[in-house]
């Protein structure tokens, strides 16, 4: 049997774009993966909490198929690990759940194939496998986290991580691959709708960075992905308007959708949120969740991003 | 004689766009345009210090002319005025000069008209007048400043006031008229360029934000102006190579060009970098400013912005 010290790993969600961001910004949010790997003879996962089901298959496992992909790239034995795990993130809502897999495939393979990767090897890593650095940025470093790559290289920067501003998901009944919310896009955009991602983005920098919630009712305007994916994301179009309710500062779709960000005053009266919420979908199986902007990736209880 | 109290103000240099922050960033520069006007019988201008002889033109002088266009809209008597100027703001080289006039026109009509205006309407009619944010509002709040205008509304952060950054210009022989400059650009662009801007003015917000000028190398680079603009700034490709010579942080055109703004570190030794800029500028008529970041407009002492 082998040797090797059990890993205790916690990954936050994300929510990637935050409207005008596109593959560039992403909040960590408090709703957690929480993974306790230790070796064994077999792969195996022990798993609790929302959809369990999927997230205890071995099979089409992105963690288990992180693992041992760096591994065999790595000329590394590939380790069985038994995984105890506990999920709150939503899966296929645009809330970063296959970012934390990855990262949590990566950190994985990095204890039990002895890398000694640094941690810029490993958010590297992790990006260069998403293939756009935004989920995988915030979720490694928490808070409101800017990234930007180019080629195998990847720059972040991180604020807003202690501001006390509430956030509100809400999940429709039907999830969303990523890959079909891509595919929405058009290749091209005119210089005004550029111009105007650019500006509003800088400006959300700016408010996650200043404490100034005011400016997000302005600054989460999106012109690049939003407009073309309300088809798929039937609560976008109902939900936007929510803007100009009392304690809302801005609405987003979260991710690639299908999911909404909503960001809120922490003093305002959460159950009248909610109902606005509810009245807005028009859906009775919208599901709405509460949290708050979280720290990153802890390994051992310690952060590490 | 009119008995209007007479009116000081100082408006600094502003390098708009920064790289990656077209139409959204700009960046106050410790060169200014000092004016004192008084109420006069007649308009006239006693100019000095840098194109002393066309700040003092009474023709086709935007000071004047931005100044007699709002009391007219505004249905007020056209008050003669004198003005002594001291001008160090270059014309025609991007380095915000029109921005500049512009604001002190609107001060100026503010003052002498009695309009009472607040702040934000002096700020917003003159983007509005200018067509695009960014010059005029971190010629107005000062720092580096980021402005997002949709129909009428102009929203603006700043931050990087204090920064110890230092700035050089490299400004070549001959100006570039701002509206020969856009229309070298395309109408449109691909996704990959677009995003690409958004990750590089979103870091650069952070970078001026947190004080960390390490991001400059790759938060400066653009591909929606620069690459377009090279034909018509001949400064601009021999330059930007100098982002990897010791002591530079950034590189960057200047607004619409013709000159490049250098932000380097404060410790670096200047001579040694003045040295290098005119030995890739290959050209011994480049001229070659130091200056600092610096606040906005100031109004009788205090500042306005």
């Amino acid at each position: 049997m082998s040797t090797f010290a059990p890993l205790h790993l916690s990954l936050p969600a994300t929510s990637a774009n935050l409207g005008p961001g596109f593959d560039t910004l992403g909040l960590a949010m408090a709703l957690h993966l929480t993974i306790d790997a230790v070796a064994a003879p077999e792969f195996s996962i022990q798993a609790t909490g929302r959809n369990a089901d999927l997230c205890a298959r071995l099979d089409r496992n992105l963690v288990f198929s992180t693992y041992r992909n760096i591994l065999q790239q790595s000329n590394q034995p590939i380790q069985p690990i038994h995984l105890i795990l506990h999920n709150e993130i939503p899966l296929g809502m645009g809330c970063g759940s296959s970012a934390s897999a990855l990262l949590a495939g990566v950190l994985l393979a990095n204890h039990f194939g002895n890398l000694g990767w640094s941690g810029d090897q490993i958010l590297t890593e992790a990006c260069r496998r998403e293939g756009h650095p935004d989920n995988v940025a915030a979720c490694w470093r928490g808070g409101m986290t800017i990234s930007s790559m180019s080629g195998s290289v990847v720059e972040t920067a991180t604020c807003g991580m202690d501001l006390n501003w509430n956030l509100m998901l809400a999940l429709p009944s039907a999830s969303l691959a990523t890959a079909k919310a891509r595919a929405l896009l058009p290749p091209t955009y005119t210089r005004a709708d550029a111009v105007t991602n650019i500006q509003n983005a800088a400006l959300l920098v700016a408010a996650f960075a200043q404490n100034r919630p005011e400016l997000l009712h302005t600054a989460m305007a999106d012109r690049l992905h939003q407009p073309y994916r309300k088809q798929a994301c039937p609560l976008l179009p109902r939900l936007l308007p929510l803007v100009d309710h009392p304690g809302v500062y801005g609405v987003a779709l979260s991710g690639a959708g299908p999911s909404i960000l909503l960001i809120t005053d922490a003093a305002a009266d959460t159950e009248s949120l909610v109902n606005a919420i509810r009245h807005a979908a028009s859906d009775p199986q919208v599901e709405i969740l509460q949290t708050t902007i979280a720290h990153g990736v802890t390994v051992n209880g310690a952060v590490a991003g």
